[in-house]
């Protein structure tokens, strides 16, 4: 029989079945939980992303709006070979949705009438999405300096949109809402169900290709990134894989928490305020990513508005219609490219549709 | 040796290969053309779609930016099993991509360095896609009446955006351009190549599901729907489909040629100005479109304003982030659902994205 899946808490040893009890952190001691569940390691040949990696999942969601399975398109430079993979042609715009079509599934399963996250946007209308389709009243908790675009596409899928005072007014506003028993905290920067669902990427891309030599993708949470390590550990594990890439995770100058945590100490450049997605001052996995990053030969990368910019044209000139955020991996590949060997392949993880910010 | 591809008119006779020239219509009569060449039918499991389809292909775009393999995305409602295409999540935003990419392609093949072409809006953000990333320079001429976003979207990939009067204003704009001979007009409404791009669509159906009972499309130029019909005759043709979905087209009341010309009558109704994507009021396939729709038993429906945002909201809620043209197809649905026999199956085509007209 299978092992039940379970949360586990890696600081205090807290371990729980997750179908008895949701906790968005670990009850005992606060720090962020993992899910343990038997990974088989299977892979099927259906179209319904949920199915074809259900080996390689704590359970699967019953609905999809065609999330995952997204293009790979290679570019073959001189230099090297550029792995681009199309996360913003996602059903809401943006990778999130892999880890959110999970994770309100398993509030829906456990019986949760609302739901409730804060977000810089793009998680936002993603949750709006999933939470509609299960039947959850979402309230969607943004700054109030997102990007218009992201608030009206919540308000258009039936979300209630409430404003805040930057990212840190979002999580005091979540607190008043998650007092209440019927309420499903999302909590896409805790949530492991996150986690495991982007992870998906990673088998789509060794499907695809293989394991590349280098993967490089925006660090705000540090989730996206956390998910590429777990991933491609995963294809080990099961004996799929042979090795594994070399990550590297993209922060801006104006907020480097990954970056200071890594190497002890502050970069100073241009401010980076047009990538809104990865400005999240205290990742909650903060010490995780740092090990992972660590234990893959990883570094972490700074880029600024300048930088931003014009990778965000070369892109849109290569016909990948991206936010800014998402322009940050081109802008640290241009950084690193001597660094990197000739020849090597790059998996540049494009995060967030353009079209929300036209 | 395969047969090499001809423009053929099937009004006047003429015919060429279509590498000797490209006409954007045929240069004896003015008629559209069409493309003859040899179908052999094989399918491969390639994610580029020109590879996994060149079977079904005249020639294959070098280049890809993962056009096409759209979800399918099946809700069973008690009377009716509904098949949503969600052409949405193509890389420009809409299932036009599948004909720019073959189109834009053969441009550059013939040598051309410019692209220009006359659009309602989601052709141009597609044609200056793929025109930058095989280097031709794009003009798209645009009325200055369509949405903002779909204008600035042209204009972060790089086209020159030219605003003019209406459609029939657009049109005549784009005459100035195409007096010049390094000039391509794209010609979306009357090319061919987009009839043959589009048509992947009824393949990929085909391999997810097999033939769906009713398909049900938007009728602007007709390009999709006579695409469909096309794509689901050569399924047969290569005896790999056995039989036709009976296929409905939807019009709104404001503009109803296709449906003028089949039953020799307007009908009146609310205005339906909401489906920018279909205010096509000269379709240049005219009689080519109620030639297929009658031969597949199909036929034409009208919608209006109220109809749409109706559809509209019930598709967002659902999940499905598409534009007013798109709801259309759901509206229709709505309109029909009691003269389609129980427990049949109906594919709705979802063909633009929501996110450029937020």
């Amino acid at each position: 029989m299978a092992q039940t899946p379970s949360w586990i808490c890696p600081s205090c040893g807290f371990r729980e079945s997750v179908f008895e009890k949701y906790y968005w952190r670990c009850p005992r001691c606060g720090s962020p939980l993992s899910i343990e569940y038997e990974v088989v390691g299977d892979i099927t040949s259906s179209n319904n992303m949920w199915l074809r990696y259900y080996g390689f999942m704590p359970f699967t969601p019953e609905k999809t709006r065609g999330e995952g399975l997204t293009p790979l398109v290679e570019e073959k430079l001189s230099s090297h070979r550029l792995l681009f993979k199309l996360e913003y042609l996602n059903p809401s715009g943006s990778f999130k949705d892999r880890g959110t079509a999970l994770a309100v599934y398993y509030g829906y399963k456990m019986g949760y009438k609302k739901a409730v996250v804060d977000t810089s946007g793009n998680t936002g209308i993603s949750v709006a999405l999933y939470s509609r389709l299960y039947g959850l009243e979402p309230t969607i908790v943004m700054p109030k300096q997102a990007p218009e675009g992201k608030k009206r596409a919540v308000l258009k899928l039936g979300g209630k949109l409430v404003e805040a005072e930057g990212r840190t007014g979002a999580s005091k506003v979540v607190e008043e809402y998650i007092r209440s028993e019927d309420v499903y905290y999302v909590a896409h920067l805790w949530n492991p169900l996150y986690i495991v669902g982007h992870a998906t990427i990673a088998y789509e891309v060794f499907e695809e290709y293989g394991v590349p030599d280098y993967v490089i993708a925006p660090i705000g949470s540090g989730g996206l990134i956390l998910s590429l390590m777990y991933g491609f550990e995963k294809l080990r594990e099961v004996g799929l894989a042979k090795k594994a890439p070399i990550v590297i995770g993209v922060q801006g100058y104006s907020c480097q928490p990954i970056y200071e945590a890594m190497y002890g100490t502050r970069s100073e450049g241009e401010e980076s305020t047009l990538a809104d997605g990865i400005m999240v001052a205290n990742p909650p996995r903060t010490s995780e990513i740092v090990n992972s990053l660590r234990k893959y030969h990883g570094k972490v990368v700074l880029v600024g508005n300048t930088d931003v910019l014009n990778a965000m044209k070369e892109l849109w000139n290569w016909g990948f219609l991206v936010e800014p955020t998402s322009a940050t991996v081109y802008a640290a590949y241009e950084k690193l490219k001597r660094e990197i060997p000739s020849s090597s392949s790059v998996l540049l993880v494009l995060t967030g549709s353009g079209l929300k910010t036209l």
